[in-house]
């Protein structure tokens, strides 16, 4: 398990409660796990967590992000938790026992990033389009959300609880996030330049790109070649205007 | 499951800290548990945690005991959870995953108190020796204790955790052959358009596209999409020519 626990990075959107921050670092710690970023947190929050009594050092070491791309660039595999309450998800989702050992896999070998949302409002779908899939703790439907410290402290433990599972060989190394992203803009440039999307729509059409890039499952060397296509596609359709 | 809900009694002993009271009683509401005894709060948090805006209804239905033993007196079954620090157990201990499987025969059939200690001392001496076995979450040794009410949610996760979970959603169906074709010469399309590929490397470069499309596994309803944006990539750079 020990060689797997610095690949993973919790990340967590838009918090507004201190003591849930401070909770979520706690529990990290807890459970060996050390990399924590946090994404346009509400800075006041910040700040107090950071400077509560006994604050962690996961916590005085937390990255501050600007952006949910920004905060898994690195990451090959990404996951948005959710209470699936409100919405209707575009990904897959899995319960989080299933999820986990998925999880576990990867960081045998490329780190993953597990997103948090706000307390009130979960992910946005805007954050929700960088992930791969959507991981849910099953709880009562009738009742709320779970409590986000609570929430990233039953994740955690389920990954540090079960035996070590072997790395999967086979599947070459996907691609990581931020080439991924890159790409999402870059097909995005052409597809604006080619008309094919509509500027009325456009956000709705980038996320809807972003989610379909990441169903791809795009390997690394791939990606690159990929990119460079896009690269020369793009260029020449500015070019021809 | 269900039939184990009632069966359950949560024990908080002594506990301090209002919004860990509220913490413990919101996780019991999410994952279906409603029985919330607490021993000698400390008056003003007990008060204050159900004076809480949102307090649940397991908080507000709490029963208040004076004694450990008054708290456990109907159950067959009593375990304190400890963070194993700074004592010499008397008692067998069993670690949560192995401890829940025991708890869930026993519910099954008669009530059983899973015991929780103060935020800062733990259960004492005396109220573990109400129980008969003690039970632990596996943490990093050299981390304090976990949060009361994140130690109250992975316990009652553990409980609530169904030995077999449904399959997941299956993934998209993989876009047939002969629209992965299709994708890979309208690529090829626009790439020679772009001037990207080579025209005395072109049959090379053909293969490598067709194997790079494939590896990247597009599903069905995705494939018709991609194909629709590299029609309008396409034409848009056979256009401006």
């Amino acid at each position: 398990m020990s060689s797997l626990l610095p690949n993973l990075r919790i990340v967590l959107v838009a918090p507004r409660n201190p003591l849930n921050i401070g909770a979520a670092a706690r529990a990290m710690s807890n459970f060996g796990f050390t990399e924590l970023r946090v994404v346009n947190p509400y800075e006041v929050a910040f700040r107090d967590a950071r400077s509560a009594v006994g604050a962690s050092p996961v916590l005085l070491s937390a990255k501050e992000c600007s952006s949910v791309a920004e905060a898994v660039a690195d990451c090959s595999l990404v996951i948005g938790t959710t209470a699936v309450r409100h919405r209707q998800l575009q990904q897959p989702l899995k319960l989080l026992a299933d999820g986990a050992v998925a999880i576990k896999k990867r960081l045998a070998h490329s780190p993953v990033a597990l997103l948090f949302g706000s307390e009130k409002w979960g992910l946005s779908n805007d954050a929700l389009s960088h992930c791969h899939w959507a991981m849910h703790i099953p709880t009562r439907k009738e009742h709320q959300s779970l409590n986000l410290g609570q929430a990233v402290a039953i994740c955690l433990y389920d990954l540090a609880r079960t035996k070590r599972l072997k790395a999967t060989p086979a599947d070459g190394k996907n691609a990581e996030s931020e080439t991924v992203e890159r790409i999402t803009q870059t097909l995005l440039a052409a597809l604006r330049e080619s008309e094919y999307i509509n500027p009325k729509t456009g956000q709705l059409a980038e996320e809807k790109l972003r989610r379909m890039i990441r169903r791809m499952r795009i390997e690394s060397a791939d990606a690159e070649v990929f990119l460079g296509m896009l690269h020369k596609i793009t260029w020449k359709l500015g070019q021809n205007k």
